[in-house]
């Protein structure tokens, strides 16, 4: 005998997640073991509610519980700038910084010849929607500095090169509050090529 | 605005769990809605049978889904070796290696004055119970060799010097497949105290 079965099903699900082996899956079971009632009521309703209320926002691709997610509905948002990016959690990630104020679009993916993701694998098309129907002035290319990423941005550049909108890409280098020993030379290179002057010499 | 309520909720839920920070409840939560709908509702239904479904074994204190667990109603197992263990993850534990054919008795704790566990806050009276009625010829004590599992180990066999038991310890040492090299001194100690004899030296 091993588990009761409830505790092995428990078990069975926590050892789906991504990074959790079988010793920490068994640690999480018996730890749910303790959790409070109401917990355990919030998280299963929270578990089945997740399939069905969340859908993704009809305009932006990311992950709402509304047809039209709060930001795109929202009536202080800057909708003249749009910041492309490849997840959901990515939007998150910009808002928690809490500074920008314009719209997002969730591709879904990165273009990747290598894996057959191909242009028309990707949320590209609602983009191109996006800035023909709205007025849209800035793109903002905000996906990870990789041959995905910038074959990604190289490809959204080209097709929206006749359309009137500024592109730009948020910039690389090396982050904040890194140790130099530890910043690997790619991203030295990359923090080279694109320096910015503080001061410019004259004479 | 952050993220759909839904995804929120199940982010604090899995950021009870120990180990599990926001990021990775993050990671969890937005994986969860990756989750086929079955896995989902096994995990759903497995949360809320954890707590109606799951007690204590009335003889052993084991988890167990009846009031006595398959290990102490089994008709098999050798009803005269009790394993006194600190958890209940321990008897699963020693279930998994499936070379051990005893009972067992879980204490839910070990002595400790400096926390203020005394004695009667684990469960040693049903332990003596168990002595007293059931034909038990050997308790073997199976905690962690700690001040709080030697402290326990030695208040077990005061209270069964009398009982006509055998009270024998899991012996402690090197772990196998260890790298000498970290092995650490305390360890190295103990395995230097309860050497074994391989061959005996006779003149």
């Amino acid at each position: 005998m091993l588990y009761p079965e409830t505790i092995n099903n428990l078990i069975e699900c926590y050892k789906k997640f991504p990074g959790v082996g079988e010793k920490s899956a068994e640690r999480m079971a018996l730890y749910t073991l303790e959790m409070d009632q109401e917990i355990i009521d919030l998280f299963a309703q929270s578990l089945k509610d997740s399939k069905k209320n969340i859908k993704r926002c009809k305009k932006c691709n990311n992950l709402s519980e509304t047809d039209i997610c709060s930001i795109c509905g929202s009536e202080t948002r800057d909708k003249k700038v749009i910041c492309v990016v490849e997840e959901p959690k990515n939007v998150f990630q910009f808002e928690k910084i809490g500074s920008y104020n314009g719209l997002y679009h969730v591709l879904d993916g990165l273009i990747s010849p290598l894996e057959d993701i191909n242009p028309e694998d990707i949320n590209l098309d609602s983009l191109l929607d996006r800035i023909k129907n709205d007025d849209v002035e800035e793109v903002i290319i905000a996906v990870k500095p990789s041959v995905e990423g910038e074959t990604t941005a190289l490809y959204i550049s080209k097709i929206l090169e006749d359309k009137n909108v500024t592109i730009s890409k948020i910039a690389h280098g090396v982050p904040m509050g890194a140790d130099m020993d530890y910043v690997d030379a790619l991203t030295l290179e990359l923090a080279l090529q694109e320096r910015k002057n503080i001061t410019s010499h004259t004479e």
